[in-house]
Order: structure tokens, then C-alpha cells, then sequence
């Protein structure tokens, strides 16, 4: 969890309540009962913790730790397509070790943020017996860390990640082989995220491409990817059956429209008045958009 | 018509069959009776002609003249979603006066390739009577023969173009406000392609966003823009009884199949062997991973 400090073609915000673990489980909550894990300053806001407990997240996992709260800032470009970090504080992210509550260790669903994958594996290990693991990574960890986030890979059902990341960590540019890599290396199922052009489906046999969302106003794209990977596993954790292939389309289409809905204001605004309906809304458009 | 050289990633050909006409003519001819109106130099080779009129294509308004046919030396990026225009050379292309035969002008569909707008209006006048007529443009024309084009565009019913063209064109950076600007010049449809990420049918009160074939292999994207275009013009002509929504949200899907074989091998290569089947096939398959 993090405060951002974003400046978009469309306007600026000095400091914002941020951070994967709030994108992910704002998106996720509209579906599915949420625990966060995550680490904050005493600087963190009763407001923004509130904001949290509103939609129904647990926050027993969210350890406040004296010092400041992780701080990011960035500008969008005029296409908003590209970023620049301005300025990144780890704060008290630095020494964060994640901790499970008990009341965590048997949830049937693990969704790990981007940390460094040793970090990732040591909360996959404090899970009890079976769930569905996995997670989004980034370039510095695909790069720098390589062996040890392949061990960390080689644990999880399933990876999101955008497509510069699965060209990189396969070292294949053709999309298809490059799924076919990555996949080899644990993830049964993998979802390409392509940004503002949708994303496409991995599963060992059969692949699933989604449009983007055509938004018709994008104020700032932080948080999408996030609320895209929350939706995706809050919606298969509402499937209480076991999700099959259909239901990983849906999840997919369900991503697409949560992390639609969190471009259209700075931040996470747009969560605090997004009610159900308006997400089934836009499933159903996003439907009659794309049939043929 | 033109002869292409062309440098990729898997290959370099010095000279092969090109062009817009070409490209457009072979995609269409899957679907319906095609008409080229086109000029070549006295180098044009007579196997190329014979593999257009294999395909049913009318080639009366195929134009010889003494000197050389125009001719394109480009050479792709690593990625392919590059390329430098190495060479180009006029040659007979640089006097063209399109001239529609008689047989020609009654048709029902007119398909206009990327050339000066002004050209491309002076054949849209000489059609009799009422027939749906469309074409493609490109960014040196929007920005340094801005009237002409609009004149031009005022008397087409479809405007195929690509997405950066449309924010050209429209001096608009969001897609949607961007194609409504476009289509107030006159195109009540707008198809905006966007490569390997597909394309968005805009009408008057609705749009369909189709995503790009996942191409295993991709050796030559030269030509698939027109392909698509071809499929696209080809299969409305196809419906006889005028073309509904529905008719043109497949016709973006045939265009996107046509576009797909295209890249598979150099230049037209693919459609000396492509059958019917082999599109019928793949358009089933675009279905089954789209679907949801």
C-alpha cells in the first residue's frame, strides 16, 4: 500500500492513497470477500483505511509501523502510454516481511502483488493446504532476480503480466511462443495485459484475446493493471465450484471492466461511488461491443 | 500497383508483386467479383498478371504504359511494428489519370487504395449512378493536402484508416471523440485498424472493437492493411441485400482473417495457395477464441 503523487495530462494530485494491495483489493471486493496483507507508515490516513473497510476488506494483515508510507510519483504522457518515475521513497516497505494472520492461512485464493518474488514465496509458504496462488511480477525482478523468481514462478496456478514482460522473461518476442515459455515454467494459466488494448488469455491448450475497453475519457491509467488482476480473481473466487475455462474468459472480461472503470478518475475515486450494477453494466456492454 | 522490396526479420525479398490494388483486389476476390483499375510500366511480368486473373480478377482497367512500375524498398524493425521506407520510386505511377472502364462503372462497391485524394475523386465521379464507395488515406495526405482530402471524403460512405491517421486527422487524441470528428467529414462507417491489435468499426450510434488474429509466425506484415480492407469491402459485397450492423461487424472479422494470412509468407505468397476453406476456418477459430 502506498501513497501516489500522479500528474496526468488531465490534471495532478500531490498525494493519493495507492499501492497494488489497495487497487487489487478495491477491484476484487465487488465479488468476493477480501483480506489485505500489506505494511504502512504512521502517517497512513483513518479516512483511507476506512475507505478499505467500507467495501468489506479485512485489514488484520495491514501492519502500521513507525515511519512513513511508501511513496511513489510519476507523470503520464500526453498519450498516456507512458510514464516517468519521478521519485520512489520505500519508507517502510523496506523492511517489510508479510505475515499472515491465521484467519488467512486457509483462504482458497492467493492473488501476490509486486514484491520481490522471495517475498512472494514466503507468504505462498505460510498458506495451509490447498489455494489457487499467484501473481504479478515486473521487469527489475525479471531481470536482476531471475533465478530467484523462476523458484517463486515454479508455486503459482496462475501470472499476470503485461506483454513487454512476457517478451522479456521468456526471451521470445513472438507472443504465442513466449506464452508457451513462460507457462512451461509453472503458471498453468497465464493473462497477458496489453494495456489499453486488452489482454489475452494462456491456458495450456487453448488461448482467449480480449479487446480493451474503448473509455471515453481516461483521466489517470495508475491502478489499472491492478484492479484488472482484481477482477479477474474476484471473480473466480465467486465461483465457488472451481472456475473452468469459461469462467477464466469471464474473469478476464470482469478485469477488463474493473480496471476500465479505474481510469475514469485520479486514484482510487472512482471506487468510492462504483456500485454493482454499474459493473454488470459495462460486462454487458463490453459484450454487445465485441459479439459477432 | 507496384513491385515491393522488402526486408524482415525472416528474410529479404529485392522484388515481389505489391501495391495497394493488389493486395485489396487478391483479399476481395475470396468473396466477390473484383474489377482492378490500375497502372503498371512495361516491366509489369505476365505470371503476375496471370495470378490475379486466376483469381477471377477483371484486369481490363489494368493500364500499361512504357516505362517502369512503380516501385517500394522498405525494411521492418525486430518487433515488425516498424518500418523505414528505404526507396521509392514513381516510375510510370507518377502520370496516373485512373480511367474506369464502361464495364466498370456500374458496380455496386468501390474500393478506393491510398492515393492523392483528388485521384481518388475523379474515380468516385465517374461511377453512374449509386454505389457504395469508401477507401483508405494516409498521413501525408491528411497533413499536407488537407482541403483535397476533405473534399474527397465528403462523397464516401467507409473510411478505412489507422489510428494514429484518425488522430491526425481529427486533431483528437482520444479514439472515440476522434472517430466521431471523422465521421461528421462524411464516412457514416469508420473502420480505424490498429496492426496487430485489430480494429474498431465506428457507426453514427454504435462500435465494435475486434481484436487482432495471434499469429504463431508472422514473416511479412506488407500488404495486410489492404488485405484487411479487401476482406472487409469483398465480403459486404457478398450480402446482397445490403449490408446491416451485423454484416459489417463480420466483414471487420474477414478483414482481420484476410490481414492474418497476409503476414504468414512474403508479400502475396499465401494467396497462391489460400482456399475458401482455410478462411472459413480461421474466421471459426477467431470466434472460438473470442467468445465469451
Amino acid at each position: 500500500m502506498a501513497y501516489d503523487g500522479v500528474e496526468t495530462p488531465h490534471g495532478k494530485v500531490d498525494r493519493m492513497l495507492g499501492g497494488a494491495a489497495t487497487y487489487i483489493g478495491l477491484a476484487a471486493s465487488y465479488f468476493t470477500s477480501v483480506k489485505i496483507v500489506a505494511v504502512v507508515g504512521d502517517d497512513f490516513a483513518d479516512a483511507d483505511a476506512e475507505l478499505l473497510a467500507s467495501k468489506g476488506i479485512d485489514l488484520e494483515g495491514l501492519e502500521r509501523v513507525p515511519g512513513q508510507t511508501f511513496f511513489w510519483q510519476g507523470k503520464y504522457s500526453a498519450d498516456m502510454n507512458d510514464r516517468e518515475t519521478l521519485r520512489t521513497d520505500l519508507n517502510v516497505f523496506a523492511g517489510f516481511q508479510p505475515k499472515l494472520p491465521e484467519s488467512y492461512r486457509s483462504a482458497p485464493y492467493l492473488m501476490l502483488g509486486n514484491i520481490q518474488p522471495a517475498l512472494q514465496r514466503a507468504v505462498r509458504g505460510q498458506m495451509n493446504g490447498v489455494c489457487l496462488a499467484g501473481g504479478d511480477t515486473m521487469n527489475y525482478w525479471i531481470r536482476d532476480y531471475r533465478a530467484e523468481l523462476l523458484e517463486t514462478l515454479r508455486g503459482w496456478d496462475f501470472l499476470l503480466i503485461n506483454d513487454s514482460e512476457v517478451r522479456m522473461l521468456s526471451a521470445e518476442q513472438n507472443l504465442r511462443r513466449a506464452a508457451a515459455k513462460v507457462m512451461d515454467m509453472g503458471p498453468r494459466t497465464l493473462v497477458v495485459k496489453r494495456g489499453e488494448y486488452g489482454a489475452i488469455l494462456f491456458c495450456r491448450d487453448c488461448h482467449f484475446i480480449a479487446p480493451g475497453y474503448l473509455l471515453e475519457d481516461v483521466f489517470d491509467p495508475t491502478g489499472a493493471g491492478d484492479c484488472f488482476a482484481g477482477g479477474f480473481i474476484g471473480y473466480l473466487a465467486r465461483q465457488r465450484a472451481g472456475a473452468g475455462i469459461e469462467d477464466l474468459r469471464r474473469a478476464v472480461i470482469y478485469g477488463s471492466v474493473m480496471g476500465s472503470f479505474c481510469c475514469e478518475k485520479f486514484g482510487v475515486d472512482r471506487f468510492r461511488t462504483l456500485t454493482m450494477d454499474e459493473v454488470e453494466d459495462r460486462y454487458r456492454e463490453f459484450k454487445a461491443c465485441t459479439d459477432f
